[in-house]
């Protein structure tokens, strides 16, 4: 019988954004080509340290050190996919976690394969879209590039069965975000439409996940705070800006400005 | 003898404008590594959705299913090339239409060569400013870099030939454009010089100019819409803004709220 | 005997700015993935003109044409290291200066071997942080990314050194700014530590550090007006922003407007 997610209360994503000042993570971003600007500036205005670190046997000695890392396929070659490898390994090795964002997987034949082979490899946490999420748990997916057709709350059960079997927690995000364990699931709302105007955001919320995931504690309420972070301060944002333009400039400031109680 | 061209009528413009609203295409971008976010949130802000992949096999897969494409050489490397003719290749079968922005051809060896042969693969449309416009159509350029030295007007004669010996449409860009066929031109005003101080403008118009040539009708008048949308919103943001950084920010917010009835 | 060294004067500065806007120059720019939209978005603000040219026989063809060259470090990998040594061989061969940004030397194997290498090769400057300039000296350094562990002036003994034993003017930066030839230095204040929160502020000072090597005239003088302009916009931006978002596009606004006169 399906049961429909609680909202995750105020007083917890206080409490994991709390921890995530105290101790902000240094994360490791594999992540597309498009996007690294606007996720390096996502996690450096939460206070959190990014790091990109490209060829393999570096990749994979830095994975080491950081406090967790981003894995993100969007503009997936085989010499990257070289990198993501040997870094994954050696961050499992060292218990660090890392998350992957499988961008527009399900269609496109490499990356599908690719992601899967991920998959394997114990992420710690998945963050896609509806037919991203859809199409890595093996259920057909309608997607044909980044944008999701499908809605997020279709693609829960399909995210509950990816978390049950990978034992990452799934978080499928769209209009509203679900974030599951496989057992039980958190629902974030917020944000804003004018988000999906802004190339990045999603990717983004991966590497603030990884940020999140990096922290002791229930991971589930980690990562569905990440989410929370992010619409709360897309909401905050499109409330003081004309466009997408004027959207990026105001979404980092407000992520430099949040604080705790704005959570509550 | 030389016939000076018209100015694109703004009702031919606002009806092209709003066959890409009724219908906003989806683009594969394989651009250079500079350019590649603001190239995404200009097609993202117009309502388009852009999307870049990169191995030469997904790439080729995905040039199918994407509306059209663009083929931006600025940072050109070997294995991009690679992906790129894979890309071109498909797209043909495939009848998409592809756009080139040939960046800073003519001095440059490589890129020039490489130039030379995409030309043999029938580009839908070809955007460059003068000097560029100049070298590929092999009368000599003055250019040692990306901005040109030539005035546009000055190639337009270069324009049409390279349009006749390619079959492409050629936009010729500067402080005002040239959009010609080879036989029938059109001239697109507006603009700033301020657009030449941000990285990237001219890139994303030749995006916008895939977008605009993969809608039905006729492709001269799309490829002319596509310059007078860009040149239309950079005077709006100019018009709002004190420099470089506030400019990016108010063009995203113009191209967003842009109406048919602007351009008319 | 350690001597404290004196504040670049305003006279000198505002010299070298208007010399730099005489002549703005043409920078090829090797830098990291993450910052090369900021780092030509910085260049352009101040009127000279970044290029990315990246397949190895071109690069060294380009940086043969370039009036100088940023060599950074950031996201090395193996094709773009081959590129590199291509472009600087090419540049010392035309007597072209060329500028080493040492990002995350020190911890990293791969990085900081290959920068050891990049030394023998007579950069015209360097400009890294604390721990970065420590490393590349031969001290111990203690960062773990890219972010300094170090104060600025507990490394300036390790720049002096740098500077002696290399050739190069090194200017050692962070809260304050150190520059030095190895005999003579000089300090450079102000900036703001909302800088650390903006991805590519370090980075896109060293291209422009390569902007002002590129004129004739006094080395020392020119790399520590490349730091003030940097600082001196930076605490304008400061001045009329509200976070990491605003900032960057404040940042360019004050670039694009500086005058010489600001500099005294």
């Amino acid at each position: 019988m399906f049961t429909r997610p609680d909202v995750l209360p105020g007083t917890c994503a206080a409490a994991c954004f709390n921890q995530f000042k105290r101790h902000p993570p240094l994360i490791h971003c594999l992540t597309n080509e498009v996007v690294q600007e606007l996720t390096a500036n996502v996690l450096l205005a939460l206070g959190a340290s990014p790091a990109m670190v490209v060829e393999p046997a570096e990749a994979a000695q830095f994975s080491r050190l950081a406090d967790g890392m981003l894995i993100n396929i969007g503009t997936l070659h085989s010499a990257r996919a070289e990198s993501m490898l040997a870094a994954i390994e050696a961050a499992n090795q060292a218990g660090k976690p890392w998350v992957l964002d499988p961008v527009a997987v399900g269609g496109l034949v490499y990356r599908t394969a690719f992601a899967q082979r991920l998959l394997m490899m114990r992420p710690a946490a998945i963050r896609g879209n509806a037919s991203e999420i859809m199409a890595l748990s093996g259920l057909p997916a309608s997607g044909r590039g980044v944008d999701s057709n499908d809605d997020s709350l279709a693609a829960l059960p399909a995210a509950r069965e990816l978390a049950r079997s990978s034992g990452a927690i799934v978080a499928v995000t769209g209009v509203v975000d679900y974030i599951t364990d496989g057992e039980r699931d958190w629902v974030v709302t917020g944000g804003d439409i004018l988000m999906t105007r802004v190339v990045g955001t999603g990717c983004a919320l991966s590497a603030v996940v990884a940020a999140f995931c990096s922290l002791p504690g229930e991971r589930l309420d980690q990562v569905a705070t990440a989410c929370r972070v992010m619409s709360l301060c897309g909401e905050k944002a499109v409330a003081r800006c004309s466009g997408p333009g004027s959207f990026t400039s105001a979404f980092l400031d407000a992520l430099y400005q949040l604080k705790a109680e704005d959570l509550q």
